[in-house]
């Protein structure tokens, strides 16, 4: 049964581990549910509406807001560790045992953190635009994330223009086009982060990011097939951290879109509801021909 | 019209730059061939009929030996550029103005050559298991390439377990497949290399592998939609050689697949003909969304 979409499903509320969860489900219900984890001072109205319907419409989404962030109370916590337990308490809070975990960014650490500490939770895995922990460049915010986060914007939401997408005119333009379909959503919006979000945020992510021996070694505990997406030129979590993920999961295929930033999902829809519909729908994710039989 | 299949289609000849091309085509005809070209020291008979036949399916498949291989007479050229060139004249000399073309390993090598030397001969191209001019471990044959083509095997088509399948049980199982799949046209197969062509082939992947400056600056002259493609852990082209195309080539996609290595389209035979399927058949090869009609 298929029922609401981003634009109509409303806003709900379930409590665990002290906290309020905002939340909004919607789509075909009845399989394994996708819980979707969101990015650096992002709420569910960041979500791209093309993608969360297109995903919808083979599967029941789930969005929601960790602690802290816009509709949910409490507080932003110290570290991603403490961001996945919370994300945990939150679906387990739902009723659900097992869920498909899709994070992006920030919410990719969260995703991988969730996925060592409660592995059978999860079903499968999707991280875009994000790395290991300890990965290349990050230690802090890259100097470019620097830039785009520290400069001022006639229009706030155009900060994402250069947060998500590359310089050329295709790209930009894809990027217009996603920052007016972020505000198709009339009624019962998250309301923006508050002030204290992005320092706390911007401490777990240095936390994360901070080199260490060994660095990608935990990677091989993450035993659930995993699809790795990124852009060709993400500025933010450089794209050889998608690399290294892939390199150092056991089961993990990695996609890299052209000429795209941190938010390729957003700028090549079509392809990445495909590729992540085909992921999540398969009944082997990577099957592998042993059959003798063919001629 | 569908005519004839990997097992069933004659070898044909055609003359073309003082060469007796030897060449087999079949499939869907009425669209943009796709002419594959192979790997080192193989024939068209190395290629897995669950791969030819699951492209043939959509379009026509034309297999040929290169200059010096197998059914085609002429000597195998010093230079991978040589090779393009005897391509691109094989290619012509059927009568094609346009094809697509998918390069494996040393055919990767003659695929980007011919992309830079004829470039509107190509539609789109796909280079699986392969690198760049010049690439990371490609100025000699890799320490695994060497200890796996120096090996003696009871059966020398086990060779290629070593070289296209990772240790894994699953990897190696699907290896034992390809090995009788390659094996099942009866009649009219191609001889086995003769003893010059691997000396001479080594030659030439030399010179395309050594080190250079700005080695990569070449891959911003080819312009076409690329695939690229390969396993997570190849050990006889680095995997790493993918990624870099993938960085440098203006237009490409990656899609690494896990637990494979030099031959992962050999072992996820159904991914890899879905995904070359998809990038052929689609009108605009990266769609990008900037309809705001949605909502």
């Amino acid at each position: 049964m298929t029922q609401y979409n981003h634009q109509t499903a409303p806003t709900r509320f379930v409590d665990a581990a002290g906290i309020r969860f905002a939340y909004r489900r919607f789509g075909k219900s009845g399989g394994v549910p996708l819980v979707l984890n969101m990015h650096f001072i992002g709420t569910m109205d960041h979500w791209d509406p093309l993608v969360t319907d297109g995903l919808a419409a083979t599967r029941e989404v789930i969005l929601f807001d960790n602690a802290g962030i816009s509709s949910s109370n409490g507080e932003v916590p110290a570290s991603v560790e403490e961001m996945a337990a919370n994300a945990a308490a939150f679906i387990k809070a739902l009723g659900l045992t097992q869920v498909d975990v899709l994070g992006f960014s920030l919410g990719g650490f969260v995703a991988q953190a969730l996925a060592i500490a409660d592995p059978s939770l999860i079903h499968r895995l999707i991280v875009v635009g994000t790395g290991p922990r300890g990965g290349d460049g990050m230690a802090t915010l890259t100097p470019e994330a620097q830039a785009v986060f520290g400069a001022t914007y006639a229009n706030p939401d155009e900060l994402w223009l250069g947060v998500f997408f590359t310089p050329s005119a295709a790209s930009q333009a894809s990027g217009r086009a996603f920052l007016r379909r972020i505000r198709l959503r009339a009624e019962d919006r998250d309301q923006e982060v508050g002030a204290k979000v992005a320092p706390a945020q911007i401490h777990a992510i240095g936390k994360w990011g901070a080199p260490r021996a060994d660095a990608f070694d935990y990677l091989r505990e993450i035993d659930h097939p995993t699809l790795v997406i990124n852009g060709s030129n993400d500025v933010i979590i450089y794209t050889v951290n998608s690399f290294i993920l892939q390199q150092n999961l056991p089961k993990a295929q990695l996609i890299l879109y052209p000429d795209s930033n941190h938010g390729s999902q957003y700028q090549y829809l079509a392809l990445f509801v495909a590729d992540v519909t085909r992921f999540l729908d398969a009944e082997v994710p990577f099957p592998i021909e042993k059959d003798t039989d063919h001629g």
